[in-house]
């Protein structure tokens, strides 16, 4: 079958490689009816050391089961599922918990640009979607394996709720789905900072109520400028570099959270006196446990009361997948999709 | 009046001062009755540049009010009262969400030890206290000044309840009364991280379930094992070093909180994929706003349920204080009453 590998920095290329198998009782194969391009995957194209044999790539599918292992109950044959970027028993005390992520039988999916792949831990990992393979619903339900629950994610560990100010910090598919989740968990002042208007755009019919497209300095005196002078309660960052970290780090009100869920492309950063602790600042997020919140983001979509597919401005096929790295590197693109 | 005086790293002098006076109509003058020598002074007593004037220590202190400004209602000359570290008006939008630390009209106390200091935001500030000037309930009321509470804040921070096992870093008064703290929030497993056996002693007899002496590596090592290999669900830091920052991401539970209340010695630390972003972990913790907390835990120090002042080890007149701050700085004493 095809799929997608990286090779080195900027190196992608869709070859044949060996077709998935069953290895464990757990494991399910789904053959690949849509997945995507993440903007995290942009950081491997970037910094990737170059190899020979290439590396899969891909964490974001939904598909039709294709093969069960014997112990995967709940799940046939000819089922549409999504699975979340993370694999899961749904089980463990980390799971029971609702931090997925961190399951003591779980990993990540890298291999979903491609027709087909293994899924570990399939019972509890993918999710039946009440709809067929050709629903018009296929790229809003797409965003619950990755970019609708990492918004979400942000949000809630936020703590977001009709009472807190927000600022987004970031115009990406995950920032843009960061406005929707704070808006549906109750936020009435949105702020999002991003300069590619026709996403900042995309933002406000989201529920961003004002956009700042400045950024560092003259950016976070802007939200402090609309805030009284104090900065926001919540602050979701969905960038992942040092400068949206220091960016999060001046909007942030005395006594606020910021939530990050945008990949960090640093190991250290300021946690002292100065940032952090005298203001007494929450740091929080992480990778986003998108399978416990699946359950409660899919009625919304089925009903088209929100559409978080509106991300994908670009739709590719498999073959197609290298141009789809290269225009969303070059901001010619919010978010590709992929029909394999 | 007398007053200590930092001129410069481990040289602290008592010297003559002009008496204070009012200033501001919200300003009060009290007579000092008790006050202490902090854990936090220490790190000036290291590190202060020197100075030909010196710069006036302390902030933590009860009192009797001896004069009032003109706008302060609720209090009158001979009231016995405890200060927060911090002043605060008390109504402001910080204050009102018990941030009092943040307040905008506030600021932290620095002149404390000395025999009397000007109070800003009297009104705001100063809580009476229903005892005699001589009750042996001093030294337990004093700790509602500083240490008591802000171990409360760590553990209030990191949402110890009975469901959550905690690690206490530091077994100085801070991380005992952390520990006490947390007990009273319903803690049933309170790992306390301590190389002192007289101060852990004492831990222990506030609530710790067990002591780990070790430190760095081998301290990790041993409170993962005694948590079935994953760390506790809260961490109270309440030393202030970057080892102890690095201890505390040793230590935490994917999905758990590191809530710091040591002064950081540090201003960057790791926050990244490897240490807080890929397990989920939350960093909170700041100054204390012990004022939101003193009238929680006022009515259980009166009663004689709970005794912090037991992290009293010596008692010294203000003419003393120079060897109190030697006496800390060599771990001689745990913490240095101050009778003016």
């Amino acid at each position: 079958m095809r799929a997608t590998l990286m090779f080195g920095a900027g190196d992608v290329r869709v070859e044949n490689v060996p077709d998935p198998e069953l290895r464990q009782p757990t494991d399910a194969i789904v053959r690949v009816v849509r997945t995507c391009i993440c903007g995290s995957d942009l950081h491997p194209y970037h910094t990737q050391p170059a190899s020979a044999d290439g590396v899969r790539m891909g964490h974001e599918f939904l598909g039709v089961v294709e093969d069960l292992g014997s112990e995967v109950s709940g799940l046939k044959r000819g089922d549409l599922v999504v699975a979340p970027f993370a694999f899961s028993d749904n089980t463990c005390e980390f799971c029971r918990e609702g931090l997925h992520t961190s399951c003591t039988s779980g990993g990540f999916f890298s291999e979903a640009q491609s027709e087909a792949l293994r899924v570990p831990q399939a019972q509890g990992t993918l999710v039946k979607l009440p709809v067929a393979e050709d629903s018009e619903l296929l790229p809003s339900l797409l965003t619950l394996a990755d970019v609708y629950g990492t918004g979400y994610h942000a949000a809630v560990k936020a703590g977001v709720n009709e009472r807190t100010t927000v600022t987004v910090i970031g115009d990406g598919a995950v920032g843009l789905l960061a406005v929707l989740s704070a808006k549906q968990l109750g936020a009435e002042r949105i702020i999002l900072m991003g300069r590619h208007q026709t996403r900042t755009d995309l933002g406000r019919e989201f529920g961003a109520t004002d956009v700042v497209a400045e950024r560092g300095e003259e950016g976070i005196a802007k939200v402090r400028e609309l805030t009284g002078g104090f900065g926001t309660h919540t602050v979701l960052e969905a960038v992942g570099y040092r400068a949206a970290y220091d960016q999060a780090v001046g909007v942030v009100r005395p006594g606020g959270v910021i939530s990050r869920v945008g990949v960090p492309q640093y190991e250290e950063a300021p946690v002292g006196f100065g940032s952090l602790f005298g203001p007494n600042i929450t740091l929080n997020g992480g990778p986003a446990p998108v399978r416990a919140y699946i359950d409660a983001l899919l009625p919304d979509v089925l009903d088209g009361r929100v559409e978080p597919g509106k991300v994908f401005d670009r739709t590719v096929t498999l073959d197609e997948v290298p141009d789809g790295y290269r225009a969303m590197d070059d901001r010619e693109s919010l978010k590709v999709l992929v029909r394999p």
